[in-house]
């Protein structure tokens, strides 16, 4: 299978598990299944969900085993999208190319659904975890997800993000924000495929750097986006994080070094994927097509 | 020790740890850290932690065992109050006797305080877990929380509830209401102090069943109480609910039927502890309080 073909039969993987997750979970409560799902299967790239069972695929082979958590993470990081795009943070109208959920919903909602899909992941997680036996790497992968969503990681991120808005920030800060709002929950798939797939330590470890090194890569060609890219293809408005003044990658070192900057971060995560040589194809080219992307 | 001395105890055990879990957890979040301090420490009843506790103890000696969880129960019950608090939910200013987080921090912090307490709570329920052996009891008991937070439990009724808002419910509604916003995460301690103290089988389901029916009668006396009670003693205004044209119980059921409901409640329960006697005393004389506490 060519990787796009790989790429694909993923996102249908993963697109058919988190609605298997959310039928007929709640008959009493139509709007909350509806917001939920609204943001839930709204079309997202599934990158993170994508690199747990990329990641796990370098180890193993029974790939249903990884797919709760993989799905745990891409309902966090859904609902992360939800509270960021509310009016007293990004106050977004826009998202993947529709209205944002509180634009439907009401914040309200849109707030609720929000804790909804964050409890909800933990629930499936450890749903999954007590039919386990051992069950020690399965809760070990629910506590790393934990750490990397919460107040030393994504959230951490976003708080230092809303408070930097209209400030001028130095490289340090700019540099917490996007290793933690968006690099920790890269980097969460990726350690979190390995331990499920019970690879060795210094394995885990090594695959929790190549997603320290893409999240970091990812975060700086989405800034670069937001200069260059086309509005179509992103499905928000272009421009967005200068509006607002956010403090972004190509701002304080330019465009160019910021692009040159991406390539080196991709040859680096790539270098340490070679060892796994044959079996890391697909992960070596959704690395590389991270660089390159346009939306 | 007579029960109040054991109350205030119980009160200083949960305070002390919940204290160690915010201090130096994140110096590079100020705001997160205090905005999160603000409201967990802000002098609650603890009844949730303190039901662990005591459920623990009819079962088991080692107090420190079920702390974690009965932390995080109150962090998750903490965040719900944030959110709740909300000009987008019930757009309260005031929450025991203090300006509520938004008014203190801004709505964006104050979502994302909320946000880091929930994910807190799973990541300090782990962090213990993982060290455990056997495991299992402790991961049950995460999940057991997990549920009881989420979409079939206080998540749902929080949606139900903001949607019946200005609207005639019925009896049925409130129910739902009442058992998922309130009740569960009342069962959810009980239940949890059961199985983190090696409880039998049935002895968890009882503590379980005892939870669904103090948090009924805990819920009703709330009611009770935003009609009767004093704004001094409760730190919010009276009358709130009717303002809001929330269903209460007295609203559909009437005062005096609702007062006859709480102590049968209460009766039922106790009934239930009965078998426990020698070890159920606090357990016992804390929702006899309930009944007739004031605030």
């Amino acid at each position: 299978m060519d990787w796009k073909s790989q790429l694909n039969h993923y996102i249908d993987t993963v697109n058919m598990e988190l609605k298997r997750y959310l039928e007929g979970k709640n008959d009493k409560n139509k709007t909350l299944m509806e917001a939920m799902d609204y943001s839930l299967m709204a079309g997202g790239k599934r990158l993170r969900p994508i690199l747990a069972l990329a990641s796990y695929e370098i180890f193993n082979d029974n790939l249903q085993e990884v797919l709760p958590y993989a799905c745990g993470i891409e309902m966090i990081h859904t609902y992360s999208l939800i509270h960021d795009d509310l009016p007293a943070m990004d106050n977004d109208d826009y998202r993947r190319g529709r209205l944002t959920n509180h634009k439907v919903f009401g914040e309200g909602i849109a707030i609720l659904a929000g804790d909804g899909l964050l409890n909800y992941a933990f629930e499936i997680m450890l749903q999954d975890a007590v039919k386990k036996d051992p069950i020690q790497p399965y809760v070990e992968s629910i506590k790393v997800i934990a750490e990397a969503a919460g107040i030393n990681g994504m959230i951490g991120g976003q708080v230092v993000d809303l408070e930097s808005e209209n400030k001028k920030i130095d490289a340090k800060t700019m540099d917490y924000i996007h290793l933690n709002k968006t690099a920790a929950l890269i980097t969460a798939p990726l350690k979190v495929g390995a331990i499920i797939g019970k690879a060795k330590e210094e394995d885990i470890k090594n695959m929790e750097n190549i997603g320290r090194i893409l999240g970091l890569a990812f975060q700086i060609r989405d800034d670069i986006l937001d200069i260059e890219g086309e509005q179509e293809k992103l499905g928000k408005k272009v421009g967005s994080d200068e509006n607002k003044n956010k403090a972004t990658y190509p701002a304080i070192y330019g465009l160019e070094y910021s692009k040159n900057k991406v390539s080196e971060l991709t040859s680096e995560a790539n270098q340490k994927m070679n060892q796994y040589v044959g079996r890391s194809k697909f992960l070596y080219e959704l690395s590389n097509y991270l660089v390159h992307r346009e939306s």
